[in-house]
């Protein structure tokens, strides 16, 4: 929906005088005024021009390039008119600087790590691209025989050594998908293979899935999946300084000592170059669910065909520089509502991450002209642009650890624009507090294309979703209700909620996106096939700015509770269900017993409480005056779910009830040590995980009740 | 697991004696002799023999070939020393005189309708194997461009029609699978379709699947799936003759008014050739769930090719031949177990049906020793060999309804066996009521290669099944009880089963099995793939041979009742989860109700009456004398469920629990009114289908509880 032409002349004259316009005092503006601006000032064809000027060249994190998108996104929102500066950390980082790969039995072949450029995009031939490579790979050679795990997930390498087959000193050739790829490195470092190859398979994101770049939006022969393989789920964050910040007098771990990287080569690879080292495998044919979408059978080695690998990376601490901007808030200026972004790449990056950051720019473009025209926040708001997310949060995790005292008990919210547009569908992932001002923020944003508002069509979408779904004849009179994703990790929240307990939002539009971390997200690629108008990256603008104003202005914090205790019942049936799986697979006499009573009675006392609090909020007259008592309050909630000594086996991570599966990276696991417990069968960890979840929600329970004393 | 040496020797002897020896008066040999004669009777090696005779060469129904392989049958059940006879019937069967099939555009090219044969395999180089072919397809030519529509599926083509496209003129073409592919040129047909091209996909039972013939046993490119496109769920048999035997004096509905086969031309065809059509295919993308195995992406057309067929027939009445043994029961001659095994087949058939056929002999051939030992069964078995049931059900339906005056109300069990062996996992489908008869059967049976028996295998493997299965929150309590899978239809039970209300059985051992209805479906699949041993064969004898003797000899007759009710529970949980989504889908003020209620109460009912009569009849004393009254009202409980008018729409079928699915054909629908009331939501329907089931299982109560005082 393009803007009407007399706004965007208003716009055009805001930005040329944005540079150099002081803010004006509070209260010459109402927050109706200031979101009408933010919901007015985002403009495709403006969005469109940051995603130009941010793509000209790969910037990967510690290269110049990336420093000089820094330098640009760092201009554009002084130019907005916003109070901002450049964080340094020098952090542990690897590029490739030579990288081979070759079939060494039955014949001598190279198989290539660059990818074939199409004629009709330019960037895909830029020589500046890097060969394909893992970010914490580790430098090596490795040889042998090539055995297939399927996607590397533990229970793939458990089905591999059921057939008898060890990948002890052999190449492990794994798909990628399913579970974050550090974590599939993990799994057969463990068990002594010598190296690993990921590959992208067809079924996954190629042609199984829809057209071809570029004839459409998915992933051709050539195109690597380059990435982070470090261990996401176990800790994430410059592992040179592993739970502390990277300044500059920080003690550093050796990369030889460092837990939290493979210490085994590992490379990338397109599935044109994969399909002739999968062809030659011999050995059993691929069990139910392996079988990937290339024209053979696939069979699972060893035997058949031999590969070599040669990794050689400089590794080093490496500048890296978040861009912060800030909004001072009035009544409140030490409550934080933080707004982030990542701006590094693999490559380009025009869908990863700077989609985002297009959207971002527009937001802080929005919110300076809500301020330049007399608006301010009750409370801070942070605009942060990430670097090195794509190592492993680094750039967010470093600079969280550092301001954690600050951050803590403080900040209302974090809210994440990662890739923000690669089609049509809006969802978010986030924390159950923040359900009602995400999707009340949803409704205030038109839908581009489709007619309504980006909340309508969100919640249609999702009800539909919900209506195909397999019934659960224990609840057959259930009704729809829209919760936000768990969040996992994979992106800049991670520090914020897992580490810091911090309520989190992650957003996007999402549609057919096969060029993923290739040399293929390209401007090109979002012009032709991810949103050819740029409504959506303003769409994603306007809820983004919103959502913030919102949180940042709103006399009573919007944190809302009542769903909170509902968000959990979905996750808490699936571990029942797999709980009695457990026992129904175990031998007679040897059935573990797993008692979930204790967190079903406290699920539903959350609910009451949460209940209560909000009636409560709802009783606080409109416009009545700023309660920082009782937003402080608010806020102390959701820190009521952590657990100072950390989760067990990962201390980094402290929210009992939120975490990235520890065998999975991105995918959540809601109650995480009742989760892993259920995954090793272990009942004496089950019974602490589920007794720690309890007495979390009963400390939340009793904060709310106390918010709600404070809100009467 | 090779028979001990003494009783090969032992087997030799009575196999040269067979043939002439008279018949004993019973009481020479008891019935556990008997039982250990049937089992230790078949033998590996024989059942290779048969079948190596039986797939001589390939026997379509009608062709002299068949009618060679019916005498052959004939010929070794006379030598076995039973008394057999050959029925024949004439019916409408069309063969093959000229198919063609070609690209028109955007280039002219021929499409090849034949196998290219193996080397290994001289049996798919065979000259009298018919071309690629539908049997009850139509003589027509068709041209026009070609649309891909999935599976052909109702909900296949309403997707085609969500997007815009008609199949109005065109070609359609489908993939096979899912649904009986005579519902696929039924839907196309009556969208106004002008030809149906159905391919086999190898995501479907190709490379996706398995190492392809002859490495492996799975379906090659250039293998072409044969087949019947008779409207299966409508009604079966000689479509000439509907719902009455091909009687030589029958009046016979001509070709054009035939109401259950096609009248548009359809073909089958390769996924090598296929390739040639999908590839050019223009127009949107595939939508989810229709991209299969070929390495590229598909597009649904119209516009980038165009086909035309050509598709003569030889349609004319052909002489079929039903061979049927008789072994005379003693104290109720004119109660019958039905023993039946179909004959005919597309190719040499030696899994499609002859793995069947040499199972079936053994049997037969054991069954004789055990006779020929003396013994002699309570009640008269019939060992029946099917004649032209590939074109749909024929041989066998002309024969139901020939003698349904004779069967009704007098046949404890039909037992069918078609494929016997395509590999090593034992399952059986079949009534509730044969349950426990079945389970015991399969537990006197030594399983050939894995230890234990054919019982305790199976159920293990169900068990473990049942343990991964998505878990019912509403029962966490559930303890794995094992059910036969309800019968749909594709063989030869249906006559029995659906318009006699016979409790019936289908058994088989299964595997990886690619070639089905093509030229590779031939004894040396069979030899390197399907069973190189033979011991599955000779295990299927002892498990078919087993199951016939105890129906036909024990005092009271072993149809057990106790689960019937909880074996609909399942299907009727899956009708209410259904009915849940339908109603979430639906807009407000229009959500219709669908009550089952009464269907659950009757269920309730129906298992506490068996549960009663399972417990009069277990306090029958054992070796007392035999009842035909009580069996007599056993044999009846069944013939409650049948509807004198038959189900709604397609009267044929009486059964008011079980019919083969309107829109699946093979898979059952259990609750058949109700099932297709949900599929349309409509209400009225769906009322009349639950009160008509109520009403049935109210009788069938009745006459539990008069067999109950019976044996009391």
């Amino acid at each position: 929906m393009p803007l009407p032409r007399s706004t965007a002349v208003l716009l055009t004259l805001l930005i040329l005088s944005a540079g150099s316009a002081p803010v004006r005092p509070q209260g010459t503006s109402t927050l109706e005024e200031a979101e009408h601006t933010v919901l007015e000032t985002p403009a495709a064809d403006r969005a469109r021009q940051w995603l130009f000027a941010l793509t000209e060249e790969p910037h990967v994190a510690g290269t110049p390039a990336e420093q000089r998108v820094a330098e640009y996104v760092r201009d554009r929102l002084v130019e907005f008119g916003l109070d901002t500066e450049m964080v340094r950390y020098d952090v542990f980082l690897n590029h490739p600087t030579n990288v081979a790969l070759r079939i060494v039995e039955p014949i001598e072949m190279d198989l290539s790590l660059i990818e074939t450029p199409n004629v009709v995009d330019k960037d895909s031939a830029d020589p500046d691209l890097f060969p394909g490579f893992h970010g914490y790979g580790a430098s090596g050679t490795a040889r042998g025989q090539v055995v297939y795990a399927n996607y590397g997930r533990p229970a793939d390498f458990r089905r591999l050594e059921s057939m008898g087959i060890s990948v002890e000193g052999r190449i492990v050739l794994v798909r990628y998908g399913q579970v974050f790829r550090g974590l599939k490195v993990k799994e057969a470092e463990g068990r002594g293979a010598a190296g690993v190859i990921i590959y992208s398979d067809p079924a996954d994101d190629g042609y199984m899935r829809g057209d071809l770049y570029p004839d459409g939006p998915m992933r051709p022969p050539s195109a690597i999946q380059r990435g982070s393989v470090q261990f996401l789920s176990i800790q994430p964050g410059d592992p040179s300084t592993p739970g502390y910040p990277s300044r500059e007098d920080a003690v550093r771990v050796d990369r030889a000592d460092m837990e939290t990287v493979p210490h085994i080569p590992s490379l990338p690879l397109s599935y044109g170059e994969a399909e002739k080292l999968l062809r030659r495998l011999g050995g059993p044919g691929a069990p139910d669910g392996w079988q990937g979408g290339l024209p053979f059978r696939y069979h699972v080695g060893p035997g058949g065909v031999a590969a070599e690998m040669a990794v050689e990376m400089d590794e080093s601490l490496k500048p890296i520089f978040n861009v912060i901007a800030r909004i001072e808030g009035t009544d409140e200026p030490d409550h934080l509502v933080i707004m982030g972004n990542h701006r590094d790449a693999w490559n380009h990056g025009a869908v990863d991450p700077n989609s985002g950051t297009a959207a971002f720019l527009e937001s802080a473009r929005a919110l300076a002209a809500a301020v330049e025209a007399g608006w301010r926040p009750r409370r801070t708001i942070l605009l942060a642009s990430w670097d090195a997310e794509e190592y492993g949060l680094v750039g967010s995790t470093e600079w969280a650890e550092d301001q954690a005292e600050r951050l803590g008990g403080r900040t209302v919210a974090y809210l994440n624009v990662d890739s923000a547009v690669t089609g049509r569908e809006f969802d978010a992932g986030g924390s159950p507090s923040l359900r009602d001002v995400v999707v009340a923020a949803a409704r205030a944003v038109p839908e581009p294309l489709e007619g309504g508002t980006v909340g309508s069509v969100w919640e249609a979408r999702e009800r539909s979703d919900w209506a195909g779904e397999t019934v659960d004849l224990s609840a057959p009179d259930a009704t729809f209700e829209l919760h936000l994703d768990p969040l996992g990790s994979g992106s800049d929240y991670t520090a914020f909620l897992d580490h810091l307990g911090i309520p989190s939002v992650d957003l996007g539009f999402n549609g057919p996106y096969g060029v993923y971390h290739s040399a293929f997200d390209t401007f090109y690629w979002m012009d032709e096939f991810g949103d050819p108008r740029f409504v959506y990256h303003a769409a994603a603008a306007r809820f983004y700015g919103v959502l913030g104003l919102r949180l940042a202005s709103e006399a009573v914090v919007p944190l809302r509770f009542g769903s909170y205790g509902r968000a959990l019942t979905g996750p808490l049936d699936d571990l029942r269900r797999q709980a009695i799986q457990v026992a129904r697979a175990a031998s007679p006499g040897e059935v573990p017993t797993f008692d979930f009573t204790g967190v079903q009675a406290a699920l539903s006392r959350l609910t009451e409480a949460g209940t209560r609090l909000d009636a409560a909020l709802d009783s606080v007259p409109a416009g009545s005056a700023g309660q920082p008592g009782l937003n402080r309050a608010l806020i102390d909630v959701e820190r009521a779910f952590l657990s100072e000594d950390g989760l067990v086996n990962r201390p980094w991570f402290k929210h009992l009830l939120y975490a990235p599966g520890l065998t999975t990276g991105y995918a959540a696991w809601p109650f995480p040590e009742m989760a892993e417990a259920l995954e090793n069968e272990d009942v004496t960890l089950f019974q602490t995980g589920a007794s720690r979840v309890v007495q979390a929600i009963d400390e939340a329970v009793r904060r709310m009740d106390q918010a709600a004393g404070l809100a009467r």
